[in-house]
């Protein structure tokens, strides 16, 4: 992957130089690179990785010496011509002062697009039929609102960006009817305000990247426990506006549990709510910035629970004969209260993909992983091609540890599981932020990969597995292309876990080898629809915790049937009368007529 | 206590007959008197605990041979003239006949008043200046919805009555604008509908009382674990339409986090959530529902999360040397992960009426409780005047209750508190549910007794604390009246707790030993003003889980600062347009005059 282009020269310039600024921000400290997921330099690396050519060559017919479909340089692409509302960039500049107005051309390519398959590969083709017209860095709640006004007064599109990691299609305006859209760059606000030890809180700006927030909180012994897939480049703002859950929410709650109160900016005024951690005072206000992507206002400063970081956290690997096995293993761990901080349970595909993707040989390939084998085949009666990898996170003092896995071990025992030690969970715990560079790196074998992810009841989970992965599999394969579909079980709930399905296929070739990636997108567009047609069928989520964005609109009148859609309606219509923030999003059409008329 | 009343007749009469049918619903299981907390029959009775007339004569000056303060009767109350809407009342005798019809004046008085010392002492009194016009009990939401559309067309208003227990003014309509208002009493609609016992779910209707929901979810092994003061009178939509608070919230949670999904019917149409464990599907609807307090739609079904009952539940009493040791304690168990089940701390004066209202001597009257204090005098050095009572609850399989146990008991060490037993948790669980009677008792004898509930972070705890007994000691003295004043400290979370101030005071006497009960009223309001403020001063909410009603409003504004409570007004404006349900609640003037402007 070229690293010459000119997002990747700034990125350089600025880490030497130390320049702070609206152009050189494009490269700052956890910015993505425009045309792909993470930071410039920062990619899946098959080296060091033995199964992983084989793997992908036996399931998608690729390999390394394919010629690669490498992304467009930046120069080439057209960026859509600004739309300049002149009274609004004269009065944005008046608050910030010039330096923090862009309107470079590579900040608004790098505030175009969030992280979508979809994103992915149109920007990687050079499409890019939406860019913001100006990108803003403010650094006070003050002049948010100054902003906000002017847009407000001048009829301007404001789009909230915190790290800009979204995989729904949140930042895109796919209708501005001719407005200007300034995109809020909330970098700036990456502060700590106050930590209350006592109470175990932290009052922190909602710019803030989770490694920063991390690190300040570690510096006092604590931490937030929130460790999404995306954690090194999202904002805590932008874990709220999604309603975001972490690889450990089992034990640390989703993002929606973790915040004692909020301060959101909205067109018509502040949403202060207080640091209270229960009140019978009617229904609670800051409920609704949850989730609410953007479409009401710049969530500003979070307080947040945090707590004293664990003495230890532990990851191991445990080897179940079936999925159903697995999950009844952590249904009933949940129920009995003895639940891991994480359990993330593996089909049979997803746990030869884990098994092909590490780093080197281990329990699988070694003579003792043989000898292993052998024994699971003769003694245990294991069909070892059925065989599901759940890893599992135990934490805190030494003896809690001990007393919660003796626990769960004797629920994964009843159950068929074995114990694999901790190598395969170690190797789950360190590859866990390089997974998603992989779809970058398939992308450049002609390969389109995704995920899926949903939330459904206990008793629905293999059903929707099934009905999941045969949905994908039927998308994905027609017109002959060779396809992947694999799927884990992660964030579990008393009631229930998230599904989470990845998929990919390799691209239709012509008869020169060519590929054409319209088609193929919608070939993709296509897998994602059955998805979500499928997860709706079967009384699942659009979305365990991806957000709605543009991508999943479609399916969101289906389950907040109206008046559950046209309150957040009411709410918008009260919080951001001018329909300026972040249009389109959230709201079906039909609300929408339904207010109007 | 007369037992003679119309209300109590017609209770013994319905007990004898199993007669169903609109007037013998008044008392129908589960029903409170009119005039106090509690079905008939049931109050509190002080033979068998030896400490409790001392107590009362040494702080608040009452003996039980003073002349007591009678409830009128039933017939000596005159009700205001009903508004009656002929339209509106066709319309539901049709929907429901005549027989689910009441406009009687037993209905009427029934459900007129919650259970607030102000409606008790008023209904004492014989001053019922708001009762409905009308009492409606259907038995499917088919019935529900023609009411609500006959209720729009007709502009009569609708008030959701559950088990009538609230204690905020919630059921009283003070400003009615000359509308029929129509009592849509929800007994009716107590079904269990499903349960799935993978999943860990049930399905139930709103309108179940306490133990009728518990009594079927034992027969299949299972517990919700909610258990309020007002558990036996309460129903299941009630908690929720006013974000209620067991006793066991630290290991169950609250109301809040026992639903999985709901519907609710207003007056625009119905809210139905998915049965899914977590979404990132934007603002959660579900969410608008708890704390509406009726003024949105009726909420009809919930499926709720379930448990397994636990094998055993163990009381235990625990006494610290200070209020601020015994924080400690809790603070840290549950920022350890270690906290029981229920932790309930007694300040030293509660600690003391706690010890009063045993039912027989225990370890602190008896021979080795002499022993015992005189240990913690002279080894311990213990000042017995400021020791304080934690009650603990520890529940689960032995293992489970040992482990944690034993790590809550190493933080009770550290921080001076010395195990009683068992003997004062059990005295807890097993008056419980007799407290709330006390109030009534000591009404009888001249005294009005109430509690102010909030909470707050844990740093803010004892500066809140002491401010909040100085302020209801200096309201309540006023006057030179005898009064008492004590907390307890309850409903852990990790950034806090709920802090439960109790207090009482003595009414004034005229020269011939007379009472001028609405003097006492307003010297009883006044100090229930000055708890509130104070909670609001410190930056405590109105109430931590006994709802907003017409009691607590004038506090909503301040702590709900615009745009937070236009929010909710837009929510209302939209669910319901004409603006019948529960009509004076939840929304501050300014917001309804914003909406109108």
């Amino acid at each position: 992957m070229s690293g010459d282009d000119s997002a990747g020269e700034l990125a350089a310039k600025d880490a030497a130089s130390g320049a702070a600024g609206p152009v050189a921000a494009a490269a700052a400290p956890g910015t993505m690179k425009w045309y792909g997921w993470g930071a410039e330099g920062q990619e899946f690396d098959p080296a060091g990785r033995p199964g992983v050519w084989s793997y992908a060559q036996a399931h998608l017919g690729i390999t390394e010496h394919l010629p690669r479909n490498v992304p467009v340089a930046a120069e080439r692409i057209a960026l859509p011509d600004p739309v300049a509302n002149a009274p609004f960039l004269r009065a944005v500049t008046e608050i910030l002062g010039a330096a923090s107005c862009s309107q470079s051309a590579v900040d608004r390519l790098v505030h175009a697009y969030g992280k979508s398959t979809r994103d992915l590969w149109r920007m990687r083709h050079g499409q890019v039929t939406f860019a913001p017209d100006c990108v803003l860095f403010p650094e006070s709640e003050e002049q948010i609102l100054r902003i906000i006004a002017a847009a407000s007064l001048h009829d301007v599109v404001i789009v909230p960006f915190g790290g800009g990691s979204n995989v729904a299609g949140c930042l895109e305006i796919p209708q501005r009817d001719g407005r200007m859209v300034a995109t809020i760059n909330l970098r700036r606000f990456n502060r700590v305000l106050g930590i209350d030890k006592v109470s175990g809180t932290a009052r922190i700006q909602a710019g803030i990247l989770g490694p920063d927030l991390e690190r300040a909180l570690a510096a006092e012994g604590l931490t937030l426990g929130h460790f999404p897939d995306s954690f090194p480049y999202s904002t805590l703002g932008g874990w709220i506006a999604t309603r975001s859950s972490g690889m450990l929410s089992d034990s640390y709650g989703n993002i929606e549990d973790m915040v004692l109160a909020l301060r959101m900016l909205a067109p018509s005024g502040l949403i202060e709510t207080r640091e209270v951690p229960h009140a019978s005072n009617g229904p609670d206000a800051k409920r609704l910035c949850f989730g609410s992507e953007g479409t009401l206002g710049i969530i500003t400063e979070v307080t947040l629970n945090v707590r004293r970081a664990p003495q230890k956290r532990e990851f191991r690997g445990y080897l179940f004969p079936s999925f159903a096995a697995g999950i009844e293993a952590m249904r009933t761990c949940v129920h009995a209260g003895v639940a891991p901080a994480l359990s993330r349970l593996n089909d049979p595909d997803r746990t030869q993909l884990s098994a092909a993707f590490r780093r080197k040989t281990g329990w699988a390939e070694t003579a003792l992983g043989h000898a292993f084998k052998s024994y699971l085949r003769r003694v245990r009666r294991f069909d070892l091609a059925q065989g599901c990898l759940l890893i599992a996170a135990f934490e805190g003092d030494p003896d809690a540890i001990a007393w919660r896995r003796r626990r769960a071990e004797a629920v994964y025992q009843r159950n068929g599981g074995i114990g694999l030690g901790r190598s395969p969970g170690e190797a789950f715990a360190e590859g866990k932020f390089d997974f998603p560079h992989i779809r970058d790196f398939l992308m450049d074998y002609h390969v389109l990969a995704d995920v899926g992810e949903t939330a459904t009841v206990w008793s629905n989970m293999l059903p929707l597995y099934r009905a999941g992965v045969a949905a994908y599999r039927e998308a994905l394969g027609r017109g002959g292309r060779r396809h992947w579909v694999g799927c884990h079980i992660s964030h579990s709930y008393a009631a229930g876990a998230s599904a989470y399905f990845t998929f990919a296929f390799a691209c239709n070739r012509g008869p020169s080898g060519e590929v054409d990636p319209w088609a193929e997108l919608e070939h993709y567009s296509a897998a994602k629809r059955a998805g979500l047609d499928c997860f709706s069928k079967h009384g699942a989520t659009l979305s365990h915790h991806h957000a709605v964005g543009y991508e999943h609109l479609p399916w969101l009148a289906g389950e907040s049937p109206m008046p559950g859609g046209s309150v957040v309606a009411a709410v918008k219509s009260t919080l951001d009368p001018t329909g300026i923030m972040n249009p389109g999003k959230l709201i079906p059409e039909r609300s929408l007529a339904r207010l109007a008329g």
